[in-house]
Formats: structure tokens, C-alpha cells, sequence
């Protein structure tokens, strides 16, 4: 039913939206990887069971299960959330999910299918192999009844990319420049297809992301648009942690210039957590797989509160039991965003996989 | 999405349409059991994917795929065949999909899920196990956000009922009253039970369906009701073929009894092909596997005109490269559904599966 499109979206007439527009409802994939997810990922299901009920309030959700876990999704999940089996590798449906982009003279959504290659592919990515997770964009389009382009040759992941719908794209140059992504194309030919692909004129690009992110520091780890001309940046003041100089650069760059429409940016540093690293528990939780990236105990985790989602008039946010800095989050964001409701989810079991509720959410439009 | 609903149908004032009145769409699964489909399924995915192709012009089609089936059914199938992953033990979604019911004030769609067990489970099903054919009607209704009814004790299978959309039933007794089926339910509680969820006033049993239908004779292979009051009949004028018997019976109790509306029945005889005998070839390409029905050289097949699809303005009719049958089936057809275009698909390799193409379809009426 949704078929392939062979020009390009720029071409089209059609665009990414910004995460802040309005959304016809969020995708996710229920998590079961034992190699990734502690103790069988039950703890991991239940978190994102939470962050899909709490999504649920403010736009419809559609969980993907895997055959074997159906039932038991279905057994956790409230009735509200629209379970479709589907096999996946894993549970990052923002990089494994078509990117949507939308007509706004005819309201037509379409989807993006990039390459997905597990974040590196064979030289660098976190597991093999990936060949389900490599055609989830386009089953959700045949689910959704839309057409989608599709790049063949072009790996990307969706949580490397954001962009604030009127013309600016925020990327970091550690995941897009990455050697394990796109080694045969110049940083020119690369920007060339993303503005073909996501209709954008000016694209900023962050040196670098989170510390220690396994994604190659994928850019919504640290930092979100909230709004046009208005970003929020993972941020520490503490200047002996190594993400104070990851963040001060991003802070300079973002500052320092302006957006597709030649603005400048409000950027709102948003305080990373205290510093979260896997205990032996944890770690002992998980499968040791060939092929797999280890979850070692005192592992430091890429924990930032910027991997947030924005859906139809809320914002579900990560937390953390941090009594420092939960709170400030809670209080910047409210801030950067008075107009949405600000919802914690504790989400320190979706972190040890190795993202957050950014990661694990795919919006799609509203046409 | 889709909600369990704990009353029934005719309580919250939904019927089950006609095959006849307009589709939404139409629900098919990919064939791939090698003990029950000759040489891996091959011949049959051809067969059924001609088809979804004719059935694709008159209305859409979403075809359900199992995971390893999913790349290869995408390559063979049309881009504008809806291809969605779903497991199942099968591929006769009319006996395993949901029954569709309409509320004709408020348009509202809504599923029935019977409770699936193989047609006998274990004293006469034709294969084992049958836990996932068992959760595609609610799988269905949830890809569709349909609300559902769900009989958690009642089995059934769409193939053994035929309505009028008008208040008649017609159904056989060796199917819905075999012991494999509801054996602690009295004729007259199977009848109630089914006056609640198809919401129909009459019930006409004919004695029985096709000889040697596996399915126990289901009725959607000897009659198939093709608008109010008028119904074809798959006939025989060899008063030697075992045929003859079931046939004339059924044309007596049709012939002899009036409707829900009080109208007698006009029936049209459907002659049906030359006998069509399980070749050595075909049955040395069909896996043997414990549990599962052989299929024998010699064996005679439930071969019927009468198993055919009525689409949007069309009928998918399936013929046997019999020259002396085939067309007179085309014409009596014609002759019975004027204003249908008659689409004859060569469906032999469906027939050597145990069913045929209303087997392999279920409608979804238009809200």
C-alpha cells in the first residue's frame, strides 16, 4: 500500500517537521534484548510501559512486540496503547523509524527510510545483526499507508538529527562525520543529502555530543529544540568533568551563530544528572553475547536530561532519583516551554540500555 | 487501541453485513506451512498473490506475513498490497481473522473474535498447535483500532457461517455440531449464541457442505449468499457422485424455508468441477509432519465454485482449468450477480491447501 518514492522530499515540497508541532501519535518498540536489558529486560518493560502510558494521555501510541513477547506486552500495556507485532533487533525506534516529513499544502505525510547499520555497522556497532531493525521504517509506512522515500546507500540514525522545522537542522559532527556511517561521502555531499532529504537550508554543526555515548554522541542526547530559535543544551558546571568542555563547545557553537531564517538561538542549559554508573547488579543482570556491547559495572552512562519527547502539549522527561538535579530540570524545562506540561518518567532501566525516552519514541505528524 | 468489549453485538445494535455490501478492505495471510502447501509453499504464494492482485483492483488489500516470509512476500507482491508482519500458524485468515459488524447508525466497525482451534483441535484439528491463528482477530482489530467482542468458550470459524446482512444465518450441521467444536452446548444455545454476536433472527442448518471437506463441510464451500434472498449452490448432476445427496439436501431445506424476512430463497446451481485428485508429484512436495493431515495421492479434493470472493463490484472466482465447468460456472455466476464483474483466478494450488479463496479472505466492511 505505501510505496517507494523515488525523488527526494526538497523536491516534493515536503518537510521535517519539528518535534513541537503537532503529531498524529508516537511510535515505540517494546525492549527484550537480554544482552542489552538487565534481568530478562523486564525491569527495561516496565519503564517503557510507563512512558507509553504516560505518552498516552497526550497523543495515541502504537507498541511494536516481537512474536515471542506479545503477550506478555499485551498483558502490561493498558488497553488505550495499539500493540503490532513486528520483529526488531532491538528497541530504538527514533533511529530504527521512518523520519517523517509532511506537505502543507496537501497535508500528505510521507516516511524517510535511511540505512540503519546498529550504529556503526561491523566496525563500530553495538550488536549484529540488524537486518529487522533495517526495515522497520518501511513495515510502519506499509502499516500507516504511507509512501516513503528510501536511501539505499546512506546510513543514518533519526536521534542524530534535529531539526526545527523552518529550515535548521543541529547535528554532531562525532556521529554524522563517523567513519562507521558514511566514510565514502565528503562532509559537503553529506549535507547535501540531508537538505535534500529533510528540506533544511542551514545545518549546525555541534564538535561533539554526550560523554562516553555509544551512538558516536548522537546530537539528542544533548540537546532538544523546544520551539524555533529556542534549544536546550545538556549542560554541567563542573569544569573537571570531561562534559563540561563537550558542552562549553556546543554552547559557543550554538551561540555563536544563527538559524536558517538568520536568527540568533536561545539556548537553555539544562544540568546533566549526577554522575550514573551500572552497579554489579546491574551489570550481572545482562546476557554476555558475542558481538553485543558489554554493560561492565562502573560503566559511566551517557545520562542527560535533554533525551526527552515532546508530544501534543507535554514533554515526558527522564529522571533519575537525582535529589540535586531532577528538580532543576523539571524547573528549566517548564521554563523553556511554559506552555507544555512538564512529565517525569523515572527512566534510569531505559539509560542502561544505552539511550532514553527520546530514543525509544518515533513521532509521526499530523497531516 | 482497540478495546475488549464484554457486551454483544445485537445488545449495542451492530450486524454482521453481507459478503455483498461495500468493503473497507480486504485481510489475507502469506501461505508458507511446507506440510500442508506442495515444494515449500511456492506454487500457493503465486496463487494467492494473483489473487491479491485481481482482488487489488476492486478494493485494498493488507496481506499478513510471518517474520521469514516477509522479504520474500514483498518481492513477489504489487506495491499496492499493504504487506504487515504477523505471525500465524496458517494462512485461511476467513476461519482465523475477525467477523466484521457494522452499527448502521453510528458507522461504527467492530470486531467478533471467535475462539480458533485448527477446525477440531484436538480430536479433529488439522494441525498443531494453533495459539497464534488463535490471536489474528485480535491482532487485526488492533492494527485497525477496532474494539472487539471476544467468546473466550465459543468456537467457531468464519468459513462455517453465511449471512444475508438482512437477519439470516445459514451454516451445516456437521460443522457447528460436530463434537470437535462446542460439544457442551445444545443446538438451541449454539443458535442463541449466534443470534447474539451476528445479530441474525433465523438460523437455516443445512445437513450438510462439501464431501470430504476437511473443515467438517463448512458452508462457505457449498452455498455462498450473493444478495438478500438469492444464494448459489454448489450442485451436482451426477447422481452417482456422493455430491448429489449432500447437494440435493441442501437445495430442499433452501428451497423448502423462507428467510428472516419471510422471502423464499432464490438458489442458483453451481455445478461443480470435474473431480480434482491429489497427484504423485503434488503429494511427494508436501513435508510429512506429525500432527498435521497428510495429503494423500488419489485423495479427492472439496473442489467447489462456491468458494469464491465478492469484492467492490467484482467476484474472485476460483477455477480448475476445466473445460467442461469452469465456464458455465462463469456464466451462472453472471447470471446470478449481474452487476458484478466475474474474475476467474486459477486456484488450484489454494484448493490442494484444504480451501479456496473465500478461505483466504475476510472483508472488512465500511464503516
Amino acid at each position: 500500500m505505501s510505496k517507494k518514492i523515488e525523488s527526494n522530499p526538497k523536491d516534493d515540497g515536503f518537510r521535517m517537521p519539528g518535534e513541537f508541532e503537532p503529531h498524529e501519535g508516537c511510535w515505540m518498540i517494546w525492549p527484550e534484548r537480554t544482552d542489552n536489558f538487565r534481568l530478562g529486560a523486564k525491569p527495561a518493560q516496565a519503564a517503557f510501559a510507563d512512558v507509553a502510558h504516560a505518552l498516552s494521555k497526550y497523543e495515541p501510541v502504537t507498541m511494536l512486540v516481537s512474536k515471542s513477547q506479545y503477550s506478555a506486552a499485551k498483558e502490561v500495556l493498558e488497553p488505550q496503547i495499539r500493540v503490532i507485532e513486528m520483529s526488531t533487533d532491538d528497541a530504538w525506534v527514533r533511529d530504527t523509524g521512518p523520519t517523517f516529513v509532511i506537505n502543507d499544502v496537501t497535508g500528505e505525510v510521507r516516511g524517510v527510510d535511511w540505512r540503519f547499520n546498529a550504529w556503526g555497522g561491523l566496525l563500530d556497532g553495538l550488536y549484529f545483526p540488524w537486518d529487522q531493525d533495517d526495515k522497520v521504517a518501511r513495515k510502519i509506512c506499509d502499516i500507516e499507508r504511507k509512501d516513503y522515500y528510501s536511501l539505499e546507500e546512506f546510513v543514518l540514525e533519526g536521534g542524530s538529527i534535529h531539526v526545527d522545522g523552518e529550515g535548521t537542522l543541529i547535528v554532531t559532527e562525532t556521529c554524522l562525520l563517523h567513519e562507521s556511517r558514511n566514510p565514502q561521502l565528503t562532509k559537503n555531499e553529506i549535507e547535501e543529502t540531508l537538505k535534500q532529504y529533510l528540506n533544511v537550508e542551514k545545518i549546525i554543526w555541534l564538535p561533539e555530543g554526550i560523554y562516553l555515548d555509544e551512538t558516536n554522541e548522537h546530537v539528542d542526547n544533548i540537546i532538544h529544540y523546544v520551539a524555533p530559535g529556542k534549544v536546550v543544551l545538556a549542560w554541567t558546571d563542573d569544569v573537571n568533568d570531561p562534559q563540561h568542555a563537550m558542552s562549553l563547545k556546543a554552547y559557543e557553537m550554538l551561540t555563536g551563530t544563527t538559524d536558517a531564517k538568520g536568527r540568533s538561538l536561545e539556548v537553555f542549559k539544562l544540568h546533566i544528572p549526577n554522575t550514573v554508573l551500572v552497579t554489579q547488579e546491574e551489570s550481572e543482570g545482562v546476557d554476555i553475547v558475542d558481538g553485543t556491547k558489554p554493560r561492565d559495572e562502573g560503566d559511566r552512562q551517557a545520562a542527560s536530561y535533554a533525551n526527552f519527547y515532546i508530544a501534543n502539549g507535554a514533554v515526558i522527561l527522564p529522571v533519575f532519583n537525582d535529589e540535586q538535579y531532577d528538580k532543576l530540570a523539571i524547573d528549566t524545562l517548564q521554563r523553556a516551554m511554559p506552555d507544555h506540561r512538564i512529565v517525569p518518567v523515572y527512566a534510569r532501566e531505559i539509560l542502561l540500555g544505552g539511550g532514553n525516552i527520546h530514543c525509544i519514541t518515533q513521532q509521526q505528524p499530523k497531516g
